[in-house]
């Protein structure tokens, strides 16, 4: 594999990272540092321009900053699905952006080359570059929050795939016989190891929210860390799932790391414990064992971060 | 990504595939024409060197022929687990090479550079280069027969992965809660979807075989022709066994087609229409529909083309 060289510290673009509550943008250096940020609410319910109008704010904010002339790029990380090759966008949680030609009305506003990648990827970008995937050749990089999202990265460099969407282990069965899940399929990751299919396997194993408290798999969580068995055995039962589709990403693809992120990997070992424990009957050919499992070090920032090191390689 | 520039015509390279019952070797040419053949049992049983002793003939059949004095190089397919980074195999129907110097053995004595590889990632080697696969940029190729295994094309290349053992699609967990795998995995495709599987489907579901006949997947094929519906569910069972595997390597890594040979592949339309057919539910993601799928061009010969390929690029 071909070394990648790392961006010259004092290079500039600009990040936009766009999810379906908020818009988000800084300009980041060639260092990884963000300089200048702005934010705003995505009108994820509005018409297809409404929703291009957070992003032009943001681009105008981060335009009258006195370092923007040196911006050499924009990196665009976007919910997906992504269209790369096209340039477009059509956000499940944005319906009113199905083809959005986000790259051509990016480049429109702000007359630079423009790098698009989904979410998953862009969080691989972050990562690898600056993050605890740095140094691993082949690595699994996820997030596991509302959703199941994730990145890869393969022979030293992350694989966005023909369209940018690669590493969308959300969408991975791990039981085909399961529930049926939005995408078509059923038993998917993402329906057996998000935030709400914890609250769901604990609910449905007995456990109740405290007087007033929300059905979050952070209250499953303060409920666990008290013994409470119906919310201990919801994270292992998410524990176990994402194990059996850790271990078949690396029976496809071989990998040293898998680094998890979002919301409910800030369980730490309630979620990272059976994970580990159940990996090592998942995991069981040679080629596979031995996994590091790592906690991602970005958090909200991870999609200008990746962004910007898409954007830094031009 | 850089593109690989096909091997000169008449460039000579030895290709050797080890398989848990037979050992071949073949004089390829670069394109991919099968000079002179050699071919004996693999010892499986017996020790380390009765089983070397096997490729050591094979070669020495092969060194006698006018040609091999412009043999440039070795390519080695091997059933796996093995290890390219070592040089080493340690297949599973061979228990008395564990970690063996393949390698290393085969340098020594044919003086010549040895180029390793898993038979799965041979396969896609031989498929991407003349058969099924060429022309895609991101496929996968398999072989469903008694075991499931297969090897992956990205971004135009074939992936071995750090290992060589890339693409082992036979050990992706479809049902995590299911049985037991001597992999140690629970639900792998391979248990779900192999010949023996079918054959374990179909008498589960009240398939008898007629006087006489092997409980063979060719068995089953036969009554499936003729209308019985225990075999015939049998058949969609791996179907969307297979399906549900595809759909998930799909969403991890973006494929355009997919190529299965192999034994039970041979039973056509039986398996590939019931699996065509689960693919519009388990690749539902706008970049995972549409994939192609085709039969394998190549049978018995692909490890040997793909390992000749390998060893032609150097």
């Amino acid at each position: 594999m071909a070394a990648v060289p790392p961006p010259s510290p004092s290079a500039l673009v600009a990040a936009v990272d766009l999810g379906g509550t908020k818009t988000a943008g800084a300009i980041v250096t060639g260092a990884g540092e963000l300089l200048a940020r702005s934010e705003g609410p995505t009108a994820a319910d509005g018409d297809a321009e409404a929703v291009f109008a957070g992003v032009a704010r943001v681009l105008e904010e981060l335009a009258g900053h006195p370092a923007w002339p040196g911006v050499a790029a924009v990196g665009v990380g976007s919910a997906g699905p992504v269209d790369t090759a096209a340039g477009t966008v059509s956000p499940v949680n944005i319906p009113s952006w199905r083809g959005f030609p986000l790259v051509r009305r990016i480049a429109g506003r702000t007359a630079l080359p423009v790098r698009l990648l989904g979410d998953g990827v862009a969080l691989a970008e972050a990562e690898h570059w600056l993050g605890a995937a740095a140094g691993y050749r082949d690595a699994l990089c996820m997030v596991v929050s509302t959703g199941v999202g994730g990145g890869l990265v393969l022979d030293g460099r992350v694989h966005p795939g023909p369209s940018g969407n690669a590493g969308h282990i959300g969408h991975v069965s791990v039981q085909w016989d399961g529930e049926p899940c939005p995408c078509g399929g059923r038993g998917c990751l993402e329906g057996l190891a998000s935030g709400p299919a914890i609250v769901r396997h604990a609910r449905a194993a007995g456990w109740r929210p405290a007087g007033g408290s929300p059905l979050t798999a952070r209250a499953v969580a303060d409920a666990a860390r008290t013994g409470d068995g119906a919310a201990l055995a919801a994270f292992d039962l998410a524990g176990r799932a994402l194990a059996a589709a850790i271990a078949g990403t690396a029976a496809l693809v071989e990998l040293q790391a898998v680094v998890i992120g979002g919301g409910v990997a800030q369980s730490g070992s309630l979620l990272f414990d059976p994970l580990a424990r159940h990996l090592t009957h998942y995991a069981g050919l040679p080629f596979t064992r031995g996994l590091h499992l790592h906690p991602a070090r970005f958090g909200p920032d991870a999609g200008l971060i990746g962004a910007a090191a898409a954007a830094l390689r031009g």
